[in-house]
């Protein structure tokens, strides 16, 4: 035992969790370890081999409590702590990942006439088969003029609670009526955990439609399907938690697994994007986070209900008590780039910049970044993978114009990520239109590594742009809130500004490049509002005309 | 000397001439022998060191005699023929390429006290560098109503007589008051070979403003210049040859470089794109030959004086005497598709192209000819070099719209074939809808040789294509007016009816793929239309940003 005290992050990720294991007194990172899950995402067969259909995306429980048990000591022992100086456990997941379990927490797939089916197993977000459900339910909410449809942009996405589970219900009834818990994994890692099942907040808000006190009612739920009428009563509805309260204390079990103190705080469970806004130490209303990896998530609060045009979600205490936290994304940016140097650049190119000892990205990097703002004569719009906010479109897709002759492949790789930057202004200023102002980027993930793109983002936006330098940002978001649940502090926002981190302004903008973004942006915005908005279908002509030719 | 006659056709190109010995009585191809320029272009100094600013391309006139002194003797030699049967002599050359010379043929640039002068050089037909003489040449046009601007689909290039003519009067009026004639270089190898000056009546028509008996007036020349009203009358004006006839009898001293015999008729110049129509014995209206390769120029005959808007031009007498030659032409085909393999095509493509033996055009067309027409979800527009007929608009570029993260190469590589194919289609309708019908589409050119593309050509006309065997078509062309020059053949229709060969209807289309194309073509309308025809000037746009930004 020591003065010091320590707290443990767990982030779950999609492949993979880590544990961190973080100083209360500054947020410092003494010890980190990661647990690949064995299964990975499963998405052809069943661990049993049962096939599985197109656009499934599931997960293994097991996987999870593995990460307990081996990345968590792991982490301890890397750090050098004395376990018994760990005061606290937090953790954060991807969301809207799902389980069916039984009242206890059991899941459906551990159960042994339950493990061929594949409804019994955890839906991962990017579970994408229930898409026609999230149709009809959205279809049904706008005839209906249900009032929680604004606070989602217009659009319920297939990947949440309420689609999934209907269509578990509709393709899998047995396994439905099994079903006595409908739980988020974030939550369910805490009810392992603590052996308490506490729904969080920002879970169920932006996830679970639950909005002002309520979930959707079962007169709407009816109208989906009359055997969905009691969802919400009998597998949905439970205590809600608030972020950084205590979800419980760790038990014997869990105190095993972990090699941590039985009896200790576990947070409310979170969510990995909305997490790190406190390890950047970004929770004030202005200061938009932005985690920038293959997609980019952009999290903010505000001091009052704006309704967003084309955001993820509004939700009041949804990033931290007190405040509304608004979500929106990009569906598309680094996987945009990264299928670029997969598909677009030559030979030439590869064997150069293998030669100078740089990646594809760094050596595409280096050529664009000697260019002035507008040299290439390009612009794009970053639709390759549809267009989350503003114009909640996934029919859309990528444009390029401009190409000449003399065009070369680093003026495209420059057009692109401008392209995502003007993507992100897009947001910004409908959310500055809609009353919600944005005077700060703080932005985390695997991009903050590229400082062109991070120069550019700043010019475009004409924002100062903070970086986070945590490579575990979700996982520090996570120890901040176990140590408020420990008690070290007295809410996160006072936590956040001792433990969380971000490099204030490191970018500003430049003012003769931006202006040139200024006009470039306005064209960006011509374009965007000719194929986006409806004036020329073509995008969603051409999706079909594709489909027609696969299907003949 | 036996009773098989033979002539020899001379194509002068872009970088080398070509001598083609054919048989009189079929066309047949004996022998030929290619001589590069020694000079090939000249754009960044002149041979005496003399720089030379952007958008110059000068040639030296003696590369094209030893053309005739080294080739013509090869040709012969390996097609195994007596020279004293050798009845005739046609030539092509590229247009419009100018020659200052004085009145005896002397080009300006052999006389010692013009050698240092640029202005004195042969200005090749991708000089650009008058664009700005242009400019005032079609705005004085347009303001004087001149009648002879309809029939260059309203816009006269900087690659013709008179802005390359007004270039050299205004930047070095020594060198212009020296010049006593402005000779296409298609006469002045002619000129060359018989001692005689005669202007062919296809590079008046299309490049020297020769409409309806008249060059454009004093008045008009006035006010361009005043120095230049005497223009035509003093350095222009000369007698007009029709195509096929003889212009004159091969003189001593070029008989003696060439080792024919003295005396034989040589035909009057002609165009190479021009003179290919003869060659695949597509001289009948409704028969569009398209020479295919870096770019596509169309050449057609209507029976009638139509106006087409965007053509290049229409002449009467300008392909075969007694039909009204039209003209269109696509700035960027085959080039497009360079660029694109250079530029766009990851080394794992060339890796497995070079395992299995083919060039990386014949890979990405093994991946694309498997596709369903519309499969890939793609839509370009062809307009890297901008686009000539029928918008003739220099500042237009390319445009790709529907990429995703699933897009492949060879998915982007058959969309910008299928946009080319619908630039023809654009160029036939509006042929088409100016009431000149195109009832075949005869191809020529490097491209035959890909049978996906020719097919996909057919489908997204709608039309048979024909497809011209050839590889010398334009030296074959040229051998048939000197069989018509030599008294063989009464006309040139008669003589292509013998000497031409096309493979007739070796495309046709194929209903299903057709009807896609269709629905393709629509949106690609759509899509020219827009960025096109002036609702949107994005591209415009983008080159003044990027002049702007070079410029900064």
């Amino acid at each position: 035992m020591s003065d010091e005290k320590y707290v443990v992050g767990v982030d779950y990720g999609t492949l993979s969790g880590r544990a961190l294991v973080v100083r209360v007194s500054d947020g410092a990172e003494l010890g980190s370890a990661v647990h690949e899950y064995p299964h990975a995402v499963v998405t052809e067969a069943l661990p049993g081999g049962q096939p599985l259909p197109p656009e499934w995306a599931l997960q293994v429980p097991q996987d999870y409590r593995e990460v307990l048990q081996v990345a968590v000591p792991q982490a301890v022992q890397e750090a050098g702590i004395d376990p018994a100086d760990v005061t606290g456990v937090g953790t954060d997941f991807t969301a809207c990942t799902m389980i069916p379990t039984l009242a206890d927490g059991t899941p459906l797939s551990e159960l042994d006439q339950f493990t061929a089916r594949p409804h019994a197993y955890v839906k991962l977000w990017r579970h994408h088969a229930a898409q026609p459900h999230a149709d009809r339910i959205n279809q049904l909410a706008a005839k209906r003029n249900e009032p929680w449809l604004a606070r989602y942009g217009g659009q319920i996405s297939s990947e949440w609670e309420f689609a999934k589970a209907l269509q578990l219900l509709e393709e899998d009834p047995t396994s439905y009526a099994a079903m006595q818990r409908w739980v988020e994994a974030a939550d369910w890692i805490v009810w392992q955990l603590t052996g308490r099942y506490v729904r969080n907040a920002c879970a169920a808000g932006y996830k679970g439609i639950y909005q002002d006190g309520q979930y959707p009612g079962p007169d709407f739920l009816a109208e989906l399907n009359p055997a969905f009428a009691d969802f919400v009563e009998t597998k949905l509805d439970q205590p809600i938690g608030q972020l950084g309260d205590t979800a419980g204390t760790l038990t014997d079990r869990a105190a095993a697994w972990t090699g941590l103190p039985p009896g200790i705080p576990v947070a409310v469970g979170n969510v990995d994007a909305h997490v790190t806004a406190a390890a950047a130490n970004a929770l004030e209303p202005g200061q938009m986070v932005a985690i920038m990896g293959t997609s980019t998530c952009h999290i903010m609060n505000g001091r009052e209900l704006r309704v967003v045009p084309g955001m993820c979600g509004v939700v009041k205490n949804g990033i931290v008590k007190g405040l509304w936290g608004y979500e929106a994304g990009q569906s598309g940016v680094g996987d945009i780039f990264a299928h670029f140097v997969r598909t677009h650049v030559p030979a030439s190119y590869t064997s150069r910049a293998r030669a100078e000892g740089l990646s594809i990205h760094e050596y595409l990097t280096s050529l664009a970044s000697t260019q002035r703002v507008g040299e290439h004569g390009l612009l794009a719009l970053d639709w390759h993978s549809g267009n989350r906010s503003v114009l909640v479109d996934h029919e859309l897709s990528g444009l390029l114009v401009g190409e000449t002759l003399a065009t070369r492949p680093e003026d495209i790789y420059r057009a692109l990520i401008e392209a995502t930057a003007f993507g992100t202004r897009t947001i910004i200023e409908t959310f500055r239109d809609a009353g919600v102002p944005v005077t700060e980027l703080v932005v985390a993930g695997g991009l903050v590594k590229n400082p062109m793109l991070m120069q550019i983002y700043s010019d475009v936006t004409r924002l100062p742009l903070s970086i986070v330098p945590s490579e575990q940002a979700p996982a520090l978001g996570a120890a901040i809130h176990a140590a408020v649940a420990a008690g070290a502090y007295p809410d996160v926002r006072t936590a956040a500004a001792r433990m969380g981190h971000a490099e204030r302004a490191a970018y500003t903008p430049h003012e003769a490049d931006a202006a040139v973004y200024d006009e470039l942006f306005a064209e960006y915005t011509t374009l965007h509002d000719h194929f986006g908005r409806g004036d020329n279908k073509l995008m969603r002509k051409l999706r079909a005309i594709q489909r027609s030719a696969v299907a003949r």
